[in-house]
């Protein structure tokens, strides 16, 4: 038996791992080369550099769901909070190049705004769903302030002006989602 | 009567209006074009663009610490919390090229790592001190809540992936800390 791996999907792995690996800017034919397939081969799947790294950011955003999604299983109320702050982080830790491009800002301008604008909606659309669902607190202000913070952890560990340990990040949702008491779940 | 500006602190003050004015590696022969002075002249100062820029983000740093200062005189208890995080919110748009660089990542090998470095210690402890003069919180804990929270907040706002009003962000942050009631002031 064979499992058959879709190109495209094989296409966009190699391009997170080509990110992750310090090459910026993967063109389609370093990543036709690396998947051992002709240099027009892409072209079926992506019309241009701009439309692989679209499917990149989306196929971003649904790891980081599943990510979410496992950490909001495995615990209840506001530990499920909790745990998917710890997700998150861990998820900007591990991929940094690839949650890098998923937030990276849109220049005014910049030709590669395409993807960001895409999948932006539906990135925030994810996590702000997660964080209603789980705590049941207005959306405008709850998802925002939950957002922002494990995103600044995420960054500022990341940009090495904090050096947290697991459990001292654990600490610190704790403290800051204290006035998250779910209202529903 | 004439106000004489120190010409370093003239060359600090033109470095900055050209960050924001979009050159991001202003060299030390135009900031002294635009200083009307000899293209010698910053050298009496700086010994070259590195220690010119590390003298911006110290810079960066006092202009923040003044802001936060400002905040929280304006307030008592939690309140004074507040206003400092929409002080630093409002710092990073009013100055997001001079807060970009006052939080760059210090890329391994980058040339430009000695202003970071350098005021990197100095930044945080303002901030870190600051929070916990105003929260009497173990400053292991709350000190990275609070940073990291505004610090999400300003990037996730300058990358156009949130857009909240004043009032907004004040809500965020009146929920966020409300585990944060002062133990001492």
């Amino acid at each position: 038996m064979t499992i058959k791996i879709d190109l495209r999907d094989r296409l966009i792995a190699l391009t997170i791992a080509e990110l992750e690996a310090g090459n910026a800017e993967p063109s389609l034919r370093e990543i036709a080369r690396k998947a051992g397939v002709s240099a027009m081969a892409p072209y079926r799947h992506f019309s241009d550099k701009a439309a692989l790294l679209t499917a990149v950011v989306i196929a971003g955003f649904r790891l980081l769901q599943e990510s979410l999604d496992r950490a909001d299983r495995s615990a209840g109320g506001r530990e499920a909070l909790i745990a998917q702050g710890l997700a998150y982080i861990a998820f900007a830790r591990a991929n940094p190049a690839l949650f890098h491009l998923m937030f990276a800002h849109a220049e005014a301008g910049d030709k590669s705004n395409a993807p960001h604008d895409l999948s932006e909606a539906e990135g925030y659309g994810i996590l702000k769903r997660r964080l209603v669902e789980t705590t049941g607190f207005d959306e405008k202000i709850a998802a925002p302030g939950c957002w922002a913070l494990v995103h600044g952890l995420a960054i500022l560990q990341r940009d090495r002006k904090l050096d947290l340990t697991h459990d001292e990040q654990r600490q610190v949702l704790d403290l800051m989602t204290r006035g998250l008491e779910p209202t529903k779940r």
